[in-house]
């Protein structure tokens, strides 16, 4: 028997991205968006409220960064989603995060994420809230590669909003093989 | 040290959504879309290319729905992945599925899938890929819910894919509560 919950804004898994972005002055911001997505080949687009400081970056900067909130930095990545940048101008070094220049767009990394996209304005548009960026580089750290210097997920343990509960949940084991396990009912 | 991976659809957590809708003659279509997202409160946005029957399908009912994949249903899941509605008219029976008739809009729910989304269609643009829906009710099987009537996300058991590893995941343990834990760095 299925329950209608109706019309609400709630779906697995939701990301916890950490929009990264440098101010006028130059200091950096960051935001948590547990929204978004990947929207095309190489495209990511979030929604981002024309009031939050990050729009007005992204308007002059044409630059941002997504990191992954990861489990070992929950505390940080929840602070930067509570916290206004607009009423706390060292959020970013209160979130005790640090800038690591990006060598290919005008908007900082963070030093404890250890995966960042690094994406330049495509659009923004402040009347309906959307973001999109070209995804010019994924950077990670060494420490969260395989021998093979592909991403580990067991290593970078990047986190999921649980948008019903408000918690946020690391990701578990495998369960399957895509573009395989299906094979098995063709 | 951080390495440049270069421009890479890359990011964590990706989704594993199941859109169906209803062919022209009335029988079903599912396809797995693992990516998209949340584009705004009550609205989600997932590119579709035109050359997907769902696509087609999307243009003349302006509907469809988004299950979650699970745990559970991975090998059906990943089936209609990797096979198109166009070439086997009977996908959605042979991935094992049934129709449930939404009681909101013109597309099928799948019995199989506990959790889905029921959509109206805001837009669609073949050019661009890009399909935008309006999220007019979700609906959730009431074994997949706690006492409080909540989901319960140790039941619901969605997935999550990893696009390095091609790899489905489990959700895991909470790590972190959401506008709660950086309240230690105010």
């Amino acid at each position: 028997m299925r329950k209608n919950l109706g019309p609400k804004t709630m779906c697995y898994p939701m990301p916890v991205y950490i929009i990264a972005t440098y101010n006028a002055d130059g200091t950096p911001n960051a935001m948590n968006a547990a929204w978004g997505g990947i929207s095309e080949e190489k495209e990511i687009s979030i929604c981002v409220d024309s009031a939050h400081k990050t729009a007005r970056n992204l308007v002059e900067r044409k630059a941002f960064t997504v990191s992954m909130a990861t489990a070992g930095t929950v505390v940080a990545c929840d602070y930067v989603g509570i916290v206004s940048g607009n009423q706390e101008p060292d959020k970013f070094a209160k979130a005790g995060f640090h800038v690591v220049k990006s060598e290919f767009v005008d908007a900082p990394l963070i030093e404890e994420l250890p995966m960042a996209l690094e994406c330049k304005v495509i659009s923004y548009d402040q009347e309906t809230c959307r973001l999109v960026g070209e995804i010019v580089n994924v950077c990670v750290e060494e420490s969260v590669l395989d021998v093979n210097g592909k991403v580990d997920v067991v290593k970078l343990q990047p986190i999921t909003y649980d948008p019903v509960n408000h918690h946020y949940l690391a990701l578990g084991e495998r369960v399957g093989l895509a573009f395989q396990d299906g094979k098995a009912l063709k």
